[in-house]
């Protein structure tokens, strides 16, 4: 990519102006792959040789996981400049996923104020409101005129137009929530009014331990761009947007897919051979046990295997299969959960619907095979043998997987990540068994 | 569900009232629940007996999938009366994605401009701007003066409440799109201002083609929260919110999962048995028969499995394991593609990256698979066949998946759908192949 290599070039000479003519041209997709092709040192390099208002606004545009990779590579000193230009909700964020090691050296080289309040934010659980929120908001007196509120505004109207606010809360005491304006109520609005009269008086607000799930519903019933956040005591501390939770919403959805296949952290290839193949390795390393104790169910029937050997190519056949139902099935309980039409503990709901679903596609797929292998052998019963099997085993592994996402829901395991190797082990030993054991029952009909 | 019980009785006893009492006591995850679980005639009765405004609310909380159920089952007129009460993006979905059949039917009932102009709206591509765009927005005069504006929003507080805007847009001659201004910029500005002095001259604006990708670029890049949408000639047809850009990009990354499961449509348990049998079907029925095209190998190998019966037990892990293996370099493939890390033709830098990692990995599961065989039957030859065959298939398998997603995007087929089966397939006929090739060729060493 040539741009990569003017950037490089441009680091190279510590040309700075150059660094930043080169990145301006670029839209934000791009900046994340040049920047990601870099070579660390040179990433290090160049978020030193940037003011730290550009550096923070490049961060934005780059891969989480490289963020951190770069941010833990520079000094505690440069770091903390960039920090301090983030907004508040991804300063926790930044904190909360360094090493602990880097986040104190970092914190330690800011302002003491803010490095409390970054400090404070980072023990919220990220997925929750406290982790969500942005701690900047446009916080206003009850008895205040609205023409005293717009002539404050238009004196600050250079810092409000960076807040990119949707709403200004009114509180009274210190902090204490008791109304909200938006601010084309101001706009509707005579000057003289008093905010008192004007505000929605007790607005809606989230404990800042709302979690994911509670904010989705929230932004889901109601039109609201944000949501005021209030500890017990019912002071303000920040503002959930609608955003923040519409994102964190769709990296969780966005990654059911690649935790189904064990890969929990983020992986873009540009990150160390050592560590993605170490991300991919661990759960790997477990289906691979998982698989061993599922295929020692076929080394209990070796002599049934040596005299029919056509079953062995009908084995991982129904390994597959029996994997493929039971996996839509998970897909459609984790669906259902996630739009809120069953919950964890109706299993028996979920079994009914899954046994009609299991008996006719059983039926349909295990005649399908059962047929194959009756012309492949030209013996009904081997056909009869594969065919119930496989029959069987999907009705057995609909049931398992309609089932596993809400059990693992329940015992607040994420089903996404465990739900595919329980349930392929279980449906592997349970298909194995049957096909050998069923073979093993009509032997004399199979070698006849 | 008791509610669903109550909302049943209510809607044989013809009750509006006790229909409209149960609903308002439920929040929008519930409602979804407790109308998915009515008989799909009670659903009729129901949405006919409410008023329209708030049937159409109602729908509002249903999944899709039901809503269209739901609404084909209406008689025209009353369809047409809720159709009338929903955003205009939404009556171009809904209407998308009825039956022609019932879809002209209920356009024939409503007012003929506006069927037409639904109509127009549903040619465009649901996930483009067209798609994607409210026709709801507030235009003016670029001669305005903010004083105005404002007694006219005062008049027309409540339509403007209702529409939930955001920007106002500046035209001249008929539609032609000239400017935009923030609703705060009129807050901050003397009564006395000129549009045309206050407005963002050239705004940014889409062309009602412009696509998914490009959408969520755009809003990736800009904090907009709505973008507006011309024509060619650069009228003004209506606006994309940053939200309805989000919700779409939601929904195909949720279904990514999904998908690769062979789900193309949205299953909820509430659907009949028999369409639900063969949404999944479909894919399964490809599947067997791609399993049966893999296994096939192993029939060309039943000598040697005959004479060596415990290489059995290895083939379905080898299936399984580099099943999985080419998987995660899918997965990883699909996300680089979603970031912007990688472009479709980079087949190459795919492979470089892969296959260091298929390279560690093949070794690290080969070798422990290797062991088991060695133990398990206390010929060193065959750990040497079954881990050996594992460790090259890893690699082909991480090299087959990390290139499947771009080729498959080149020629604009769905990586999430496609990507698994193939791989699979050519995975479990070279491991087959591989194994019992390798266990032919040292055949002696094995059975002596």
């Amino acid at each position: 990519m040539e741009e990569t290599q003017r950037l490089a070039d441009a680091i190279h000479e510590g040309n700075t102006e150059q660094i930043e003519s080169v990145l301006e041209g670029l839209d934000s997709r791009r900046i994340a792959r040049v920047v990601c092709a870099l070579a660390d040192a040179d990433q290090t390099a160049m978020l030193t040789a940037l003011t730290p208002e550009d550096a923070a606004e490049l961060l934005e545009d780059i891969p989480d996981v490289e963020v951190i990779e770069a941010v833990s590579q520079l000094s505690p000193a440069t770091a903390a400049a960039i920090l301090h230009e983030l907004p508040s909700d991804e300063q926790a964020d930044l904190v909360g996923a360094l090493d602990e090691e880097d986040a104190d050296a970092i914190l330690a080289a800011m302002d003491p104020a803010e490095a409390e309040r970054i400090a404070q934010l980072v023990a919220h659980d990220p997925e929750s409101a406290g982790g969500l929120m942005a701690t900047e908001v446009v916080s206003l007196r009850r008895t205040a005129t609205v023409g005293r509120v717009l002539d404050r505004f238009r004196k600050d109207a250079d810092r409000l137009r960076r807040l990119d606010v949707q709403y200004a809360y009114v509180t009274e005491k210190p902090r204490r929530l008791v109304g909200v304006l938006r601010l084309r109520d101001l706009l509707l609005a005579d000057a003289t009014t008093r905010l008192e009269d004007l505000m929605i008086a007790n607005p809606l607000s989230v404990s800042v331990t709302a979690d994911l799930r509670e904010l989705s519903n929230l932004f889901e019933e109601y039109a609201f761009l944000g949501v005021p956040v209030v500890d017990a005591e019912g002071e303000l501390l920040g503002v959930v947007s609608r955003s923040a939770v519409d994102d964190a919403t769709q990296d969780q959805a966005e990654s059911d897919f690649r935790r189904s296949l064990g890969l929990v952290e983020e992986e873009v290839r540009s990150l160390p051979t050592l560590r993605r193949s170490r991300l991919r390795l661990a759960w790997l390393t477990i289906n691979i046990l998982l698989n061993v104790v599922a295929a020692s169910v076929i080394a209990g029937y070796q002599d049934t295997l040596a005299q029919v050997i056509a079953l062995a190519v009908f084995l991982p056949i129904i390994s597959d299969m029996s994997g493929c139902s039971g996996n839509q099935a998970v897909a459609v309980s984790m669906r259902e959960l996630s739009l809120g039409l069953i919950e964890p503990f109706e299993l028996l709901r979920v079994w009914l619907k899954e046994a009609s679903v299991g008996l006719i596609n059983g039926v349909a797929l295990g005649g399908l095979i059962g047929v194959v292998g009756w012309l492949y052998t030209g013996n009904a019963w081997l056909g009869l043998v594969v065919g119930g099997a496989l029959g069987i085993n999907t009705l057995v592994a609909v049931l398992i997987g309609g089932a596993l996402p809400l059990v693992l829901k329940l015992r607040g395991i994420d089903p996404a990540l465990a739900a595919g190797p329980i349930l392929t082990t279980v449906t592997d030993m349970f298909g194995f068994f049957l096909v050998l054991s069923l073979a093993t029952a009509v032997l004399p009909r199979l070698v006849g």
